[in-house]
């Protein structure tokens, strides 16, 4: 899975407190964590693998254990901004330490619980994490746990590797903990922005962004000292994020997208050289399309997405993207060390935001952001499920796919035709749980082909997903339940079958593969 | 279904063209059709009851029913704002004129064609309309056809009794037909805003409207005298929408909303008197909401929403709500007349803008707006069905609940617990189409009661929505199977059994009802 940065030697940690007071509140991770009461909701920095607080939750799973070990109930409510780091998440997990978690989360630990019944999960769109929780829908945040990169003499925190849902959580926390780690290198001092303009209805004003680049906020969180309860020094990394060469599926789905952006180019629906602002999931797809575009035609583009990856970094040296805005780094030990090694000039070229403000529905409408992101299934009218294997079993959620899938200006689903050797395939008749409808769906890719939905009805839809992205050894089967689907009386608008739309997944759940004998 | 609106005479036709060289291009409805040639584009004006051409497009119906008899192919394919006028959508149906409709409908005749694959339907988000169009994802638009009340002496037009989709036609449509038609009260001048800010990324703006009273534009459309191949004189009345009391099951959903209202506000999470943005649907159920109001503790409401019924002028007349932003009138008769006689009075409280704004992602979340609407059923974790009928046969279409549910701030669906006397059940294990998904559903009403979904787990939320949604004749075969789905070997975060999920409408399919016996 993930491993650890090694980077450069941490710097002493006490020189990344230059304001006395909070000095005067260091303590050890082990006592911080007494601020912490069973039942407590905890909301902890961390976006992906970035900026998760490295001893604090590590002493939180330890006291919970030994609460467990005397007999004692000791669960909290997690709240963070997407997943975070895999140690995490699977510490908190083993020790049965999570009642509920929100927003996101991938690590096998607390997947399974999950799926277990054994913790509550609550799956919610990455723009809506900040609001809700200002709402008040889950709650009262008893205590904030913040990663910062160092206090400034004015008492200003600088912020981490990742952004996320800092911000809010030290805006609303009952009692916060900050962890201070010396690791982050100091460099990135001056790389983040952050906003302080939003608010509840009916108090919001337009966010005044209009390119990629604009800077709205500042660089540094504010807190309200009087809340700080306790600081804790590290010098730990964070988990790297691996990478993985792009194999001939990636790359094969890779071409089919940057053909059809030379296509939406020539039709005069994108701007030439420019596009307009990318957005890309996390993984080898995402990667191998970033790879693709440097030799491509493109220069200046600009990405408006989560995280930026080694990828990313090589675009911008090489003028094939002019600017890129994130909540997070997803950066391998190598891309760090690049990254820091170049800082001056990637500052000039990145920037970190809120997850509130890279994922809000107001900027990605306005910017109009081409929306890339993967997906476990789509069907054959364009219903795709990004979180739950065979409809009951979730994978990881749904994080920021529908916050660009929907207010953006392109919505773009990506996956191998396959999975499982080609026992299962990712175009089936209907899916079994859908996170993006038919109405946020425009074009389907696989390394099969490309379909483009926009302007199509179902009944055409379902022979271009067919024919452009199905595996050829499932092609007939589709086919066949579309024509009988069809020919049924009272057919409707969108021809289904009800006794069989979930007959692939049958088959499979008795087979071991949806392919028929 | 819909009756004629008889409202007061109406003045000379001739008088409400102030501009001589507009003029100069009257002549007949016959004769400006002759503008519109098979396989052509034609977008129209018209959202609900309001603003449908009202003499073009029955001529072009005419023409069309000709060609047909002469043996040549005539369709168009045709784009209106919402559902408009059901004469205009059931005439061009029964001569099979239309190949291809967008983006919602609500008339029997179309939505049979649609249903058995004779009319090719495109069911997409009201907001994403005019951007998709402006986009070229419907090609080039060939003709418009907009009814307006007059032309000013300068050549601007007065907006007629809706604007939805008007501006957009006007502004990308290669010929242009106008329909001026005196029935319109002239007083209306002055109660729309048609804003000129939008545009295609890369060089949008931010939309400086943060209260639902502001305007951003100008009364008046533009248009290019150039385009207008024609001037077409009506004095026909909209169709009116009819009145019909609310029912206790009606009554009784908007009971339970309205105390949802007043616990949200004791909890602090709604403002006090005057809540937030309304927006609700059109029917039985939002008039009991409206009506419920009017009796609870606000004043000076407020409405962020798309039309603007009889309901909502009583409102208005006793302060509980303060003004009303729409994007058309859905008037009785007694409604129409009661506002053109207090003209005056409700110019200051309503106000007509583009569906473009009215549903617009970036203001719906900026003043966020409380998202009520309708649905066909909902699944026992929070999807819903608005538009698919046993998940094939679609009703109307999603319009613009999903603007609202998606980017305000809370999303409530509301429907009786049964249809068909009791034989069907508007709560389900799965619905066999979803339209808003389990992350953009919050709040779930039925005459039974209210399931407040927000930060619960799948698993939860299962248990909430039968127990207070469900109607008792199906209250334990839906519990039944939520037990044996959890007992089933990797039940999953939402567990589902795929042989049974759709059990009961597969029932209702071989019986009549989803009655067990």
């Amino acid at each position: 899975m993930q491993t650890q940065l090694s980077a450069s030697v941490p710097s002493p940690a006490a020189s990344r407190i230059h304001h006395e007071g909070y000095r005067a509140k260091v303590i050890s991770a082990e006592q911080a964590v007494q601020y912490i009461r069973p039942g407590n909701t905890v909301a902890i920095s961390g976006f992906a693998s970035a900026g998760t607080p490295k001893v604090v939750t590590p002493a939180l799973a330890d006291r919970i254990r030994r609460a467990r070990a005397a007999g004692d109930d000791f669960t909290i409510n997690l709240l963070t901004g997407a997943s975070v780091a895999s140690e995490t998440e699977r510490l908190l997990s083993e020790v049965d330490g999570i009642a509920l978690r929100m927003p996101y989360q991938a690590e096998p630990t607390a997947r399974g619980k999950i799926n277990d019944g054994r913790m509550d999960y609550v799956d919610i769109h990455l723009s809506h994490v900040a609001q809700q929780v200002w709402q008040g829908y889950y709650g009262h945040v008893d205590v904030a746990v913040v990663e910062i990169a160092g206090i400034t003499e004015s008492g200003e925190l600088i912020p981490a590797t990742s952004v996320g849902n800092s911000k809010t959580w030290l805006d609303v926390a009952e009692k916060i903990i900050l962890e201070v780690n010396s690791w982050i290198p100091e460099a990135l001092d001056g790389c983040h922005d952050i906003y302080y303009g939003t608010a509840l209805p009916p108090h919001r004003k337009p966010i005044q962004l209009t390119d990629v680049k604009d800077r709205i906020g500042q660089p540094y969180f504010r807190v309200d000292p009087a809340r700080v309860v306790a600081v804790v020094e590290t010098a730990a990394p964070d988990s790297a994020t691996p990478l993985t060469a792009p194999d001939a599926t990636s790359e094969a789905i890779a071409a089919h997208v940057l053909e059809f952006f030379d296509y939406e180019v020539r039709a005069g629906r994108l701007p030439a050289d420019t596009l307009l602002p990318l957005q890309s999931g996390v993984g080898n797809v995402a990667n191998a399309v970033l790879g693709g575009l440097s030799r491509g035609p493109y220069r200046g583009l600009t990405c408006y997405s989560e995280v930026v990856q080694d990828g990313m970094l090589q675009l911008i040296k090489d003028g094939t993207v002019r600017y890129a805005s994130a909540t997070a780094f997803a950066l391998s030990a190598a891309g760090l060390d690049e990254f820091v090694r170049n800082i001056d000039f990637y500052r000039e070229h990145i920037v970190l935001r809120p997850q509130e403000i890279s994922n809000h529905p107001e900027i990605v409408r306005r910017l109009g952001v081409i929306g890339m992101n993967g997906m476990l299934e789509a069907d054959i009218y364009g219903n795709v499920n990004s979180t739950h294997v065979m409809g009951s079993r979730i994978m990881n959620g749904i994080g920021g796919s529908g916050d660009f899938a929907r207010n953006g200006y392109l919505s773009i689903f990506m996956s191998p035709s396959t999975a499982r050797g080609g026992a299962i395939s990712s175009i089936v008749p209907m899916v079994p749980h859908v996170d993006h409808t038919e109405h946020d769906v425009q074009v389907i890719v696989t390394e099969q082909g490309l379909a483009d939905l926009r302007g199509l009805s179902p009944r055409r839809r379902s022979r271009v997903v067919i024919d452009r992205c199905a595996h050829p050894a499932f092609q007939a089967e589709l086919h066949d339940y579309v024509e009988r689907a069809e020919a049924a009386p009272g057919s409707g608008h969108t021809p289904h079958l009800l006794g069989e739309a979930f007959s692939f997944h049958q088959r499979f759940q008795q087979t071991g593969t949806m392919l028929a004998d």
